[in-house]
């Protein structure tokens, strides 16, 4: 592939930012290839694309917080299967307005992940795109014997979740309301959208413990991601609407937007928090796994027949849930 | 990340058309991320982005020329890293207007290939992208103990390419000129255009001889690559003029276009030929390996002092190449 002029300028500056230097790494960025140290275990690979307009905006985006999220959203798909996060290859669509400046904050913004979770950038492409900004990120992970699928929940499991739902999708409405000042009034619930943290090590946590047989991302949102469990693991799953507390944060963003929490607990989405089956007789120890890398265990209901379908139980009775996750 | 209804929909139908059955793919396209055998030797990843109204234009292009080209310009980048190429993930940008039978039509462009080279597609993310459709797609494969890079050419060694430069350049303006019906007047010139055959098995049968002492693909256009691999290795270059024949195809077209032929054989790019380094003593056997492989070799001069620069030998003296390789 052609490379472009500003890529030429740009690759010295990328390289001293993220360039690879870990000893797994054979050649990196600079070449048409990089070669790398092959995973002892299995390979795992993920891909994902941010793109302006749809999933974020530069009214009220900083460079640095794409950069920070669109590698956070692939993290928590390699957190989804279990892996343990390795090399980064990311492609830039850039306008042609667009400086070498914002490039540079965009990669500032993936350094702390980067180091977090030590991974190597290992391929930096850059293209022109005319009219909207976009950034691709495949990234390359190591699982050992076992990894998470969404296929292994069975009747009586436990459904859980690791951490509050809804606060990301308040967020960005906090933002379109808003604008930037959003992150003043709102920090709690903005941070929780334009800079998650990916459930990397608390997935590879509760992993160790065996006692996971299904587990997902929430990306979606949950009622859509209740229904892609189910319909792989071939279950139906009974939410206890009792169990479903909002957080301060997100009562607090919702009074301000007059929407229902539910609303954006349910259908939110972008919450990258995991949504996961549990043995019972496991369950006590995950939580521990769980509290040791810093994230809650949130019971929300259990794992049923197929027969009796995707429901919550509220006051006045089961209600069938639909999915109705978040579209971009 | 949110997962879009089209995808959803479009899953199954892709799962049909290129889903990954090899044994080596543990678990394939539908969950949060790809499980894979890891290679055995390293991993060698490359990564290449098409763009609408930048790479290709609707106008004049098919949906299954885009998915071949976007495939082909990545298999060309583990080739000139002399890599056997084993996975393929594939992210999309589509407009609103654009049918599931585009995207259809464009895996069906990667079929031929994949099937050439034994790849399995392990990922296949699609999103939104408002005004302008793009591929992106990375590519994963393995190498042994040894890969090629552009640094380690020395002086006197011969320099060499593995077929014909230029026509793909021609091709695309004729394309320019003529629209659709270019590919009528100009079949040649065209296809190597829409649909290069990247030269991975001959990278891997001159990598067997061990004479190669620097390999680069042409993507940018010779004078470009040349000073990409002097850079990289540290030398000068020498190609001797009376060496660069235009082929029949590029004359003709040239002659309709009312262009050099020259100017496409140094700038137009977009040639996915293998441009080599060679240390004279094996330039025979690496002949013959091409041409078992189904490619030439053409010498086109020889590898010299960094002091003495990149240069030409034209019949009025030496005159400097300056890189003006084919910026999109």
């Amino acid at each position: 592939m052609a490379v472009e002029n500003r890529e030429e300028k740009l690759i010295a500056s990328i390289r001293k930012k993220v360039g690879a230097s870990s000893r797994r790494v054979r050649l990196g960025i600079g070449d048409d290839g990089a070669i790398l140290e092959s995973p002892k275990g299995s390979l795992v690979a993920t891909v994902d694309t941010l793109v302006e307009g749809i999933h974020f905006d530069l009214a009220y985006w900083n460079a640095n917080e794409i950069g920070y999220k669109a590698l956070a959203v692939n993290l928590s798909d390699v957190a989804a299967m279990g892996g343990d996060p390795l090399y980064a290859l990311v492609s830039l669509g850039l306008r042609d307005t667009q400086e070498n400046g914002f490039v540079e904050a965009l990669y500032e913004g993936m350094t702390p992940l980067l180091n977090l979770f030590e991974i190597d950038v290992v391929g930096g492409n850059i293209v022109r795109s005319p009219q909207s900004t976009f950034i691709d990120i495949t990234l390359l992970g190591e699982v050992n014997d076992q990894w998470f699928t969404r296929s292994g929940a069975k009747p009586g499991h436990i459904l859980a979740v690791s951490g509050p739902l809804g606060e990301s999708a308040a967020g960005l409405r906090c933002l379109q309301k808003l604008g930037r000042e959003a992150r003043e009034f709102f920090p709690a619930v903005t941070k929780r959208f334009l800079t998650p943290m990916p459930r990397v090590r608390e997935s590879r946590a509760v992993m160790e413990t065996g006692s996971v047989s299904a587990l997902i991302d929430i990306s979606d949102g949950l009622s859509t991601e209740l229904h892609h469990l189910a319909a792989s693991s071939g279950v139906g799953i009974l939410v206890n609407e009792e169990l479903l507390a909002p957080s301060e944060p997100l009562k607090q963003a919702c009074e301000y937007l007059g929407l229902p929490t539910s609303q954006m607990f349910w259908n939110g989405g972008e919450d990258y928090e995991l949504l996961m089956a549990i043995e019972s007789s496991g369950i006590h120890e995950v939580r521990t796994a769980l509290r040791l890398a810093g994230a809650d265990l949130i019971v929300l209901g259990e794992v049923q027949a197929q027969s009796l379908g995707v429901c919550v139980k509220t006051s006045s009775g089961l209600v069938p849930i639909k999915a109705g996750g978040w579209h971009h």
